[in-house]
């Protein structure tokens, strides 16, 4: 009998929140760029993108509370910042470095869409950047910290005080090149949130499960593993959860889903009472419903369009999509 | 709106099975064989292999007739014979050639087991094999055709008289060497079974839902995508279902584990009243609960060890693993 015939049946509750004076807020911490992107079913060029950008227009809602920490340029459209303020994003903590360009990255899909190629990445003003949360940002329920320098990622968390859960993303570039700035954010985290690849590159261990097992004992009880296609695992404590991939034949931009999944998360939770592993696994089942809407047009243009009734459509489709009938007579 | 949202919805009951004289019986037409595999875990010469090998020892934990049409040489040694034969393996379809050494594979798999290199394989009593079907097992409920020569299936299918359920496994290989032969077998099933880059290939299309759209197309209305570390997909008629692969921290030998999923599957049907979309999902989950039993050890020993019960419990921890909490509040 293996591990985890034992492990899958611990107790449901792995922690509740405390109660703030500030209730249901998110801060998103992340990457404010322009994005140009090439799919095979497009082209799109200096269109509004980031972590951060995703991250809060995936978490809104949920939450009416949600603040991005982040930096532009001068060359950055005054109508993105329209868009984000429409969409009642609170862009106190948007600073505006009038001295630079804004960040810019450019992107292309193989047919498969499996594959990122980077073409190019112009830091600009993220390079300089180093992030003054305000005065009234400091106190927060849930803080994201989006793809970053960790040294970014450890001085935002220096000044929040007391989040109740702090979720991190990072990528293969920082696990290579900040190992040990990077272990010291994972060690100040509560959540994990990177893909397969980036699992089994940090623990330096093939077998995803155990990976996993491996980075939990860095410093996060919690850990989710995105898989694009192939959905999302969540690591709580010592159980397991998993959700597929909405089933989709027609994805035009897979940017940004990652980030989407994890403001959507985030946001579910800043909504709960308790971050307990039942609600961890519908935040999960939450993230994987706006990413896979994301991923549905170029940019963020779909997080625009849909609404929280769309949103809950799709959750009753990830139900039919993996509900294990009981069955009538079954002879074992 | 995506199809997806419509498509979840379509009623639960594809087909009924037709009753028949002999009921619950299951012929897997495959491979028997002498298999030499390499892990990071271990090495092991000669030892049983083959997919009407895995098949029919994963079947036979829901039906008590199980029927294993293949072919051995004169090499194959007595003892995995009265092993198959122990387990209650129906061998009146294993053919000896005499003259002829035993099919045999010999396959290395990396450190991180999703990649098998194939050192080499002797086909010997396969290549003159033509199947000759015992008269008394014509007719059968469900027949399991492991991967081998289309031409071979075919040949099986036209012994067959009237099958209930008719389900195929194929691989690259004949994808790309014999596509006439092979879609005219695939005209002939029932359900499809397959590996995602078989789909992919197969469909010629490198979306993984699309993809198996155009394979229903081809003549199947079902189809079941294995996915490895993924699990799997089930398509049936409109219908979707996503089961995951359990989370496994240690895995031996991943040989045999697609064949043990059909074989469970298989097996599991044949023990239902019908053939619905509610068994369908349950027989996946079967599948993949016998399969992760399977690389648990090198070849199909785990399979010789497990009950009903094991297979039992682990679908409870499928179940576990998978479902998503209701939520009591969610503010959308």
């Amino acid at each position: 009998m293996s591990y985890w015939d034992e492990a899958l049946y611990l107790p449901p509750v792995l922690r509740t929140l405390t109660s703030l004076e500030i209730d249901m807020s998110v801060l998103a911490a992340g990457t404010v760029a322009l994005d140009s992107v090439e799919t095979p079913f497009g082209k799109a060029e200096n269109i509004l993108g980031g972590s951060a950008t995703y991250i809060t227009l995936a978490a809104r809602f949920f939450s009416p509370d949600i603040r991005l920490i982040g930096v532009i340029g001068y060359d950055f459209p005054e109508e993105f910042v329209d868009r984000l303020k429409d969409a009642k994003i609170d862009l106190t903590g948007l600073e505006v470095n009038t001295s630079s360009r804004t960040f810019a990255w450019e992107g292309k899909y193989e047919y498969d869409l499996n594959q990122r190629d980077t073409i190019a990445t112009h830091l600009n003003a993220l390079e300089t950047f180093r992030p003054q949360i305000p005065e009234q940002h400091r106190q927060c329920n849930i803080v994201c910290l989006g793809n970053l320098d960790p040294i970014v990622q450890c001085s935002v968390l220096d000044q929040m005080i007391d989040p109740d859960f702090v979720l991190c993303d990072t990528m293969n570039y920082w696990i290579s090149q900040a190992p040990e700035k990077l272990r010291e954010t994972i060690g100040r985290i509560d959540c994990l949130v990177v893909n397969d690849s980036e699992c089994r590159q940090l623990a330096d261990e093939p077998n995803l499960i155990r990976a996993a097992r491996i980075i939990q004992q860095m410093g996060p009880k919690i850990l989710v593993i995105k898989k694009g296609e192939h959905g999302a695992l969540l690591f709580a404590d010592e159980n397991v959860f998993s959700v597929p991939a909405y089933p989709l034949e027609n994805i035009q931009d897979p940017t940004g889903a990652g980030d989407a999944f994890m403001g959507g998360l985030a946001g579910f939770l800043s909504s709960q009472k308790e971050i307990s592993l039942d609600t961890l696994k519908q935040a999960v089942v939450i993230g994987s419903a706006v990413a896979s809407f994301t991923v549905e047009s170029f940019g963020p243009d779909r997080l625009f369009e849909i609404d929280g009734q769309a949103i809950s459509k799709r959750v009753d489709a990830f139900r039919e999509l993996t509900t294990i009938p009981t069955p009538e007579t079954v002879r074992l």
